[in-house]
């Protein structure tokens, strides 16, 4: 069983350093571009997919659409759940590494970036962003929204999530497409190679490559690869990553 | 309840006058334009929706995707069926007016244009057009898929859809958006207004003109009207009607 997994390009919010988590920011131009080369890549590939999986978030939604315009796949059966939503960031959403820093003090922001299971600052209840009070969940039952989570959290639920219903798509045979955000990507890696807390806070997901994971009947991984250029998918990783050095550089500068 | 129908926006192969049916061209820029601003006038105008419909073919899926993006509404559910598509124009697919009257004679392509139960001239098997060997309906049983389709034909597969799966949604309080094509809207309002086979052919719905159905609880029409500006849904709906007398002339000419 093969399941290719999408991180959605990069967003508006990249580019400010703005924590984003549920804030609901379109792809940059560049995310855009990013999008359409990780379709025609897949369709190059010979790569298909029976369903696809998305959260609610337009990063996430607009990335898929792309994708499926680069392979001339449109038509296929997309399901959109805000289980894969990224981590919700609380009362972080919003803004930048600098204020935050300013705001909550250095120490603390590390934490909340660098911990498993510390949760950020809840969102006020009050706030426009409060997803019991946005249209956009409308249809979901208030006591599963968050006001903010840990990565925990976000593990708790995205993993059900995948158990629930993905996984019975990929058992009776269909070849699924998830895409989604860094940290839902990140737990369903932790969940796959069973990775320890510490582990997975290492592990960075670059913005639209598609990660390959080929499976056994029980779940074992047989394989995992990027699907790209290798020397492209190495400098996108080290982006990421250093792109958590500079922040922390100016963090440490205010 | 409410029901909103949208015909995709103008297509690739609108300007070059061709017979499209099941061809999966893409939207034209103007077409892109006419789907944004549907979306925009939606939202304008209030109206919201819980689900949404269309066809297997980009044009309508596009159209659909760009309404949705004009509301803030990508989270929305999107139901893909083939059974919204359009009318499959079987042989005639691809051609230009005037190449069809050379080949099958004018007064033949005027039956097949202007009648409500002659089927176009069939599609060859081994057409790389045939949807039972096109990867797009891999997933529907060979014997559903047609060759070629009156009028007549299309209404078959479209309204049995709208009674077994959309209405159920429409009774349960469900709010509807479909977007499809000028057949298969046609086949829907032959079927609410009750119209007779000639009416029916004298009904042209413009592209990307959101038309809003108001129904009581047994579906008896409360209220119909289309949503924009009156003065350009006339014109609109005129230059339907011309582009088929132009076409006529163009025919007589050959």
């Amino acid at each position: 069983m093969k399941l290719v997994i999408i991180r959605h390009g990069e967003s508006e919010w990249n580019k400010l350093n703005l924590f984003t988590g549920w804030s609901d920011v379109d792809l940059s131009v560049k995310g855009i571009e990013e999008a359409k080369s990780a379709g025609k890549f897949l369709e190059k590939n010979g790569l298909d997919f029976d369903i696809c999986y998305t959260s609610y978030l337009k990063r996430a939604i607009h990335t898929l659409n792309l994708v499926l315009e680069g392979m001339d796949r449109e038509w296929l059966p997309v399901i959109k759940s805000y289980k894969l939503n990224e981590r919700h960031y609380g009362a972080l959403q919003g803004l930048n590494k600098a204020e935050t820093s300013e705001k909550y003090g250095e120490d603390q922001v590390k934490i909340w970036r660098r911990s498993f299971s510390v949760k950020p600052p809840i969102l006020d209840e009050t706030s426009s962003q409060n997803p019991k009070i946005q249209e956009q969940y409308r249809g979901i039952d208030k006591n599963e929204l968050p006001l903010c989570e840990s990565l925990e959290d976000t593990i708790k639920r995205v993993v059900p999530y995948f158990n629930d219903v993905i996984k019975k798509d990929m058992l009776s045979g269909r070849r699924v497409l998830i895409v989604a955000h860094g940290n839902s990507i990140r737990s369903l890696v932790k969940y796959f190679e069973n990775l320890s807390e510490d582990e997975i806070l290492e592990v960075n997901i670059p913005t639209g490559i598609p990660l390959v994971y080929e499976f056994d009947d029980n779940f074992n991984i047989l394989d995992k690869h990027y699907l790209g250029d290798e020397e492209e998918i190495t400098k996108k990783i080290m982006s990421v990553v250093n792109q958590g050095s500079i922040e922390s550089k100016e963090i440490e500068k205010v």
